[in-house]
This record gives C-alpha cells, structure tokens and sequence, in this order.
C-alpha cells in the first residue's frame, strides 16, 4: 500500500500548487506552473497504474485469508481495485486526447462565454462528449452500470444511476415548484436589499475569522489547520490538518462572502475530521461528492441561514461593521438573506431554487450523453426549461448554457451531487433533531459543538467506508429521498415568506 | 531531455511547497508537509537515477559525433552525467531517510533555539550528521574528491576544496583583521543608534516595494514575477518567471528589513535573468551558490551600502518614513549603515566581519565531518571561537551555535560559500569598473539599469556553463582571490571610520 500512499501524498501536495496559483502566483508565473500540473498530474497516473498494483490486486483476491480481512482492509481493497480499473481500463491515447481537450475546450468555453455565443464552444463541446461517450461505453462495461451517463455518475457518486437520480429528481421538483409558487406569490417579501450596504473589506475578513471560530474551523490559532484566502470563485482543498478555504469580498455584497465562508468551512470541517488513523488510506476520504456537499450545504444552509445563527450572530456582525445593521430587526435581516427569487445563474441561487437549476443540467446530461438531444440543440432546450421550471427568459448563451465551466471539463455525471448534497442535508438533519432536539436553542446560544461533533461521529468518521446510499440508510435508517429537505424548507420558508 | 525537463519542472514545483510551508501554512500542516517533501524528493531522485539515462549517457559518450556537439549541449552532457553520477550512487532509503530527517530536525532546531538548549537539538543533529557522513563518503569515491568534505563543499561549490577555501580564508581573515582593528579604534565612530527609529511596519512594506523597483524586481505589476513575504529567516526561492523573496519587518530595526531585501533582490534578479531559452536545461541555473551569493551581497552591499544609493534613495526613505530621518545629514545616515561591530550573530554582522562568522563555520565543519570534533562539544568549540576570533562572550545556544539554520537542515558544506560570494562581488566591482567607471554617478541618480544590465550580461547569462572558478576567470581575467574584496572594504571603511 506504499504505492497508494504516494499517490496520496502527491495528490495533496498537488493541491497546495493548485491552491498557490489561485492565490499567490506571481502572473508571471502562469505557464510554468501549467508545466508544474500537467507533470504532477503525469507521475500520479503512472503511479496509480503501475502493472504491479494489478498484479498485486489479483493475487490478494485468490488469497485465502481473503475472507478473514477486516472490514476497513475489504474496503480499502475494493476502493484500490476500483481506482485502479477506472485508471487503467481507458485507452491511454483516449486520457491523453480528453487531457488535451479538456484544456482546448475550456479555453474556448471561457472565450464563447465572453462572446456570448454558444456557436464558438459547439465543435469543441462536441468533441469532448464524443470522447466522454468512448470513455463511457468502457466504464459501463467495467463498472457493470446499466448506462453509459451511469458510468460517468459513478465516478462522482458510486452506485447512483441516472434512474434513481431521476425518481428522486421528479418528486423534489415537485415540492420544489410549490414551495417558490407560495413564495413569489406571498403578499410578505422580504428586501434583500438591505443586504447591499457597503462593509469595508477589512470588516468582512473580521466577519469570516469569526464565522470561522465559530464552526471551529481554526484559522488563528497556532495549532490552527486551516486559512482562508481570496480567489474570484470560492473553493475548499487540502487535506487533513491542511485544509484551505478561499472566498471573495465584494464590498457591496457582504453576504456574498459570509456565505462562501459558511459552505467552504462545512467542507473544510469535514476534511479536517476524517479518521486520523486513516490518514493516506483510501477510506480516508469522503464517499462522494453529493455527501460532501451534504456539510457544505448543512452549515451554509440548514445552520447559517437559519434564524438561530443569526440571533447569536447578529449583535457580533453589527459590532464587526460598526452597527451598519442596527436599524434592521432581526427578522428582516434574517428574512433578507432567505429571499427566494427565480434567476438565471446557479452559483447565486437560493435554497428554493438552486436544486431547480441542477436538474436541469441533469435532464440534460442524461438525454445528451445517449444522443437523444444534440449539442447544437443545447441552447434553445437550455432556455425552454429555464423557462418552464423557473420562468426566467434566457437572453444570451452568456446567462445561459454557457455559464458553467463543468461541461467544457468533461464533468459529465457532476452537476447531479450538488442536489444530493442537499437532500441528504435534509435526511441528516431530521436524524440529528432526533439526538440534539434542542440544537436551536443551543445554535442561539451561539454554540456549534454538539450539531459539529454529531456530524463528525455520524458523517465525517466514517470516511470513505460506505457507499453514499448505504451511509444514508446506516446514518438515518432511511433510504436516499426527498423529503425531509423539502419539510425543512416549508418549514422555514412558511416562516420567511408568511404564507 | 525529457527526463531533465522533468525532473527540473518537479523541483520547480517542490520549491513553491517549501515556500508554502515557510510563509502560508498553516502550523498543524507540518506533519503532512514533511511526509509531502519527502514523497517529491524521493520521486525527483528515482526520476534522476532511472538506469535508462545512465544507458544514454553511456551511449553518447561513444558516440563517434560527440566531437561535434556545441559547447552548450557538451556543458548540458556534462551537468546531466554529473547530476546522475552524483544521485545513482547514494541509495533511495538514505535519500529519503535525509529528507525526512530534515523536516524532523528543522523543527525540533527551532524549538531548542527557542529553550536555548542546544542539548535538545544535539540527538537530531547527530542523526543527521550520520546521514550526511554516509551520503559523504559514497560522494567523495564518485567524484573523486580528497576528503568526504571536499564531496559536500562540491555539491554547492563545484571542484572546490577544504584546502582551497583554507588558503584563501587565510589571507582573507588576516585583512579583515586589519581593518576591523582600524574600525574599532577610530575616533571617529558612527552612530548606529539612529537605525533603531520606530518606523511602522506598513512603512517598511512600502520601502520594501521601492527597492524592489529599483534593482528592477517587479513584485507589483501585472506581469511581476515575483513576490515578497514574511519569514522569520529571509530567503529567496522559485525559478524564472516565479523567483519569490521573504524579508522580516521589526519595527524599531528597519534596516533588518532594507538589506534584506536588497540581499534577496539580488538572488531574484539572477534567477529571473538566466537566459530564457536555457529554462529546463541544466545549464539554466547558477554554477554555484558562491556565484550566487556574489549577486546578492553585490546588490546589498557594493551597491546598497554604497553613498552614491543613498544619495538617490535616502530623500525616498524619508518621503516613506513620514520624514523619520530628516534631522540626520546623509554622510551620519550611510556611515550608520555602515557601523563595524564585532557580534555574535552572522546575519547582522557588517560586511568587516561577516566573513570572520563565516571562518568559524567552516573551521568547524570541517573538523566535524572526518570525526576530529563531536557534536557535543559543538557549543564549547563555538564560544571559544567566537572569542577568538571576534572577542566576543557567547551567553547561550541561541545567539551560539544554534542561530543557523542550514546544520538542520544537512547543510554542510554551505557555509563556505557565504564568504567566496564576498570575494567574487569584490572581483566583479573591480572589473565593472573599467566598463561602467561612471557607475556611482549613475547610482547616485537613480539609475541601477547599466549596472543590471552588466551584471546580466557578464554573470546570469553564462548560466551554469562554466564552473566557478572558470567563470572567475573569463569575466575578470584573474583567478579568485580575495585582494579586490579587501580593496574594496578598506577604500570604504576608510571614509566611514576615516582612519
């Protein structure tokens, strides 16, 4: 397993260079430092798909001891295994090729995206699903999934098809679609534009220390294990006692970045609280992207939006921005940053709709990756459905099917996780209710500790030691569904918007 | 080549995670960050040893056109089969065992330099020593030196010897002697208490950016390649279009600061102007650190301390400082600058004894080394030297034996180089001076461009070449030799203590 290790260890080294050129880089730097990832990115394929690994793998599974490994050994075994087939089975000149597009591609996307003109990105856009379906059809066969996009999924959420997804989909729409026709019609609306006030910079990185201490992200102290910076999109990486978060400071949208903080640090909680004996271990690690959106979304959504948060934090955020809120009540505020309001861009949706936009890109991928739809078709089934589940009318590729940077990567089988993370934040937080039935009381009293350590025991511990689907059944005896998030949000969303 | 290209690319990147742990990491990290650098060295090591680049090199050595290769693709030849010769002969368990020894000692160094115990460092250091004398006697049979010491000096000094540097520290103790005795006993004593001014560490920053601008370190602009940090150790790292430098700001010492960054600007200006069409090759580098701490001590010194720089810069200090110096003439402000005083610490020494610090190391490292000392009896050797030689009373292990950092960090042989880097600046000034004789009016005004200009010209650009002494010699016509550093010292202490 010392291979494994390597490759591990050079995967988080990779992500401080990642990290240092997001944040620190001279400009100058820029083409040297693509030199220094692509030869990262090199040694950690040659190392995870060294013949030896195979050799290795398949004389442990004809060992006759096999039987009496531990639980954690099976584990760590199965995920070596699927690691390795999902590196090794893909022709190298099909990894080489979908490298090089994927650079070509979201150079051309960011281009098409400026331009406003989906035309520009199609041939490209082309080409890379053409090479994501070859990739596909040998996944499906590898991996045993019923679909090609099934195959894809998997690498993001292991054992989710397309299929379930869509059952879950359906009836969370549903809900979905009621819950916002209640709020756009209440005669109640919050003013999200007290929210627009001007807070100094230097404010705002106070307000992200304290929300920091706050989740017990240390970011101060000298043991601390983590930082936070400035990049234009927020993102969490590292690893372990390592782990960074990065936000951006608009001075005329400070719940902007109080948010980025509160998403970023859920995920860096997690990271930081995996096993420490797990440590280099693939089972050190999260079992899916969905699960760890789940934290993100828990502690940006279910915790920092809640009206409990805010009674604690309400008085230290108007003492961090010299009272710029005082002549606000509590509710208003609190209903400001809760205002519900179809839009175009995902990245600045709300609770409501956020998960309206991903299915969207959901329907899309599944009927897209088995050609049922073209991609020249994309822009005008992009715009029918925003129009239809969102009411929004799409002006240009820009503020449409262009806004993402996901499809020009390859991340197929991606967008779906950022609404599993929602709903199985709604299934734990039914569960937890049930162990720490006073966590409101105990949030406005500004403390986090018992809501924190029940997510480490019950999520963050568990690593990478099941499956995402049996996590949720073996957390809340339940199976994977929707309906805990969507009770959560009538809940809150009766109280926002008074219906 | 490809390999070369490789390997230099990874050390690139391995360059950015030291700086990363030394400036931005978050303090838990330093377990994952050991574990980081010892993957990436030991990985740097099996790419430079691969038998396939022996089997090359050994084929090329036969081949009937070698005659006709350039001299640059001969130096390349050489440079590689030197590098291989030097990594294929030391086993990849000690390569990887010294990496993590030194992450380990480092840290354990700067905690017994905190206690002030040097017995708490002394098991590490021991260790390392182990390591080191192993490392030394594989290297002293493959590069065939005289002593296992010569194959260390070798490493940072190529084809320098303990005998060389002896004869040479000799000549070189005895005029600093002179002088420094001429220094102390002047009547005329300049004032070095006006330094300690309080001035604002935002000041300082600002003061930092302006000398920066000056020697043409761009740090600022949107094509800078380059970038100044806070270390408690200033240092300066990266490559080419990503050369970064850390300085320490003190409030009540602002000159700390001032000359350190003149210090590391010089190292950055060398790195940034190796010719750009030799990025990835071996001969894109420095031929030693010698040659490189010429640059550096050029900047800090022969130009930095100089009255013409001050006469150009100082009305900008006071302009920055809130006019902090105003009261003083600019003869007291640069004689203060320049205040001989035998210490105990070599990064504050004057340029009179700076290089006597540097005498005492190596004495003892060269006794070290072959056994004639024990590590033990470090801390004793060292007060009495210090005695000796400076007329010093060492208190304790943190302003004795325990202020450096590079034993830690397996560094022996390192030291030496400090002192020949004074001695090349020397060499240069006396030969820059038949081209540019006007150079100290061109300072005076403002201008560094011809002086850089030559520098880059007849050192950067040669790259690694030529070996040190060669290069000595094709740019100055001489052989190395510490006379026109002495004259250098003499002429300028003879106008600060006007003796």
């Amino acid at each position: 397993m010392v291979l494994t290790r390597e490759v591990v260890t050079l995967g988080s080294a990779t992500s401080i260079i990642y990290w240092d050129m997001e944040t620190k880089m001279p400009p100058k730097g820029v083409n040297l430092r693509s030199q220094q990832l692509g030869i990262l990115s090199q040694l950690i394929h040659r190392l995870s798909t060294k013949p030896e690994i195979g050799k290795l793998l398949s004389k442990i599974s004809k060992h006759p001891d096999l039987a009496s490994l531990t639980n954690l050994q099976k584990r760590n075994l199965y995920l070596i295994q699927k690691h390795y087939d999902e590196q090794t089975k893909l022709p190298e000149k099909l990894v080489a090729e979908t490298a090089k597009q994927e650079a070509i591609a979201t150079d051309v996307w960011k281009k098409a995206k400026a331009a406003k003109d989906f035309e520009q990105f199609r041939p490209e856009l082309e080409k890379m699903l053409h090479l994501k379906r070859q990739a596909a059809d040998i996944l499906m066969e590898v991996k045993g999934t019923k679909t090609p996009y099934d195959a894809l999924i998997d690498i993001y959420e292991p054992k989710m098809s397309a299929d379930a997804i869509s059952h879950v989909f359906t009836g969370l729409r549903e809900g979905l679609v009621t819950i916002l026709q209640k709020c756009v019609t209440s005669r109640n609306q919050p003013d999200p534009k007290v929210l627009k006030r001007k807070i100094p910079i230097n404010s705002q990185r106070k307000i992200s220390n304290e929300i920091a201490k706050f989740i017990g992200y240390d970011v101060q102290s000298p043991q601390a294990g983590g930082r936070i910076d400035e990049t234009e999109h927020p993102f969490t990486t590292g690893y372990y006692d390592d782990v960074r978060i990065t936000t951006h400071y608009y001075e005329n949208d400070m719940a902007s970045s109080l948010f980025s903080v509160l998403h970023e640090g859920g995920h860096a909680i997690y990271d930081q609280n995996l096993k420490q004996e797990w440590m280099f271990q693939p089972i050190g690690s999260s079992p899916s992207l969905g699960f760890h959106e789940s934290q993100s979304r828990f502690v940006e959504n279910i915790i920092g939006r809640s009206r409990e948060f805010w009674t604690f934090f309400y008085p230290k955020l108007n003492k961090l921005t010299e009272n710029a809120f005082t002549d606000l009540s509590l509710d208003t505020f609190v209903r400001a940053i809760n205002h519900v309001q179809p839009s175009k861009i995902r990245v600045e949706a709300d609770e409501v709709t956020y998960c309206l936009h991903v299915i969207i890109r959901f329907e899309i991928e599944r009927d897209l990756i088995p050609g049922k739809i073209a991609v020249k078709d994309l822009p005008e089934i992009w715009n029918q459905k925003y129009k239809e589940y969102l009411g929004v009318d799409i002006e240009n590729d820009q503020e449409g099917v262009l806004q993402d940077i996901h499809w020009a990567g390859g991340g197929f089988g991606y967008f779906p996780t950022y609404a599993l993370g929602n709903i199985i934040s709604g299934q734990l937080l039914q569960t937890m209710e049930k162990s720490i039935p006073d966590w409101k009381t105990q949030i406005s009293q500004g403390n986090f500790g018992n809501v924190k350590n029940w997510l480490v025991k019950n999520v963050h511990e568990h690593g990478d030691l099941y499956d995402p689907a049996i996590l949720v059944k073996k957390i809340t005896g339940e199976e994977m569904n929707f309906k805990p998030y969507l009770g959560y949000l009538e809940n809150k969303f009766s109280w926002v918007y008074k219906y």
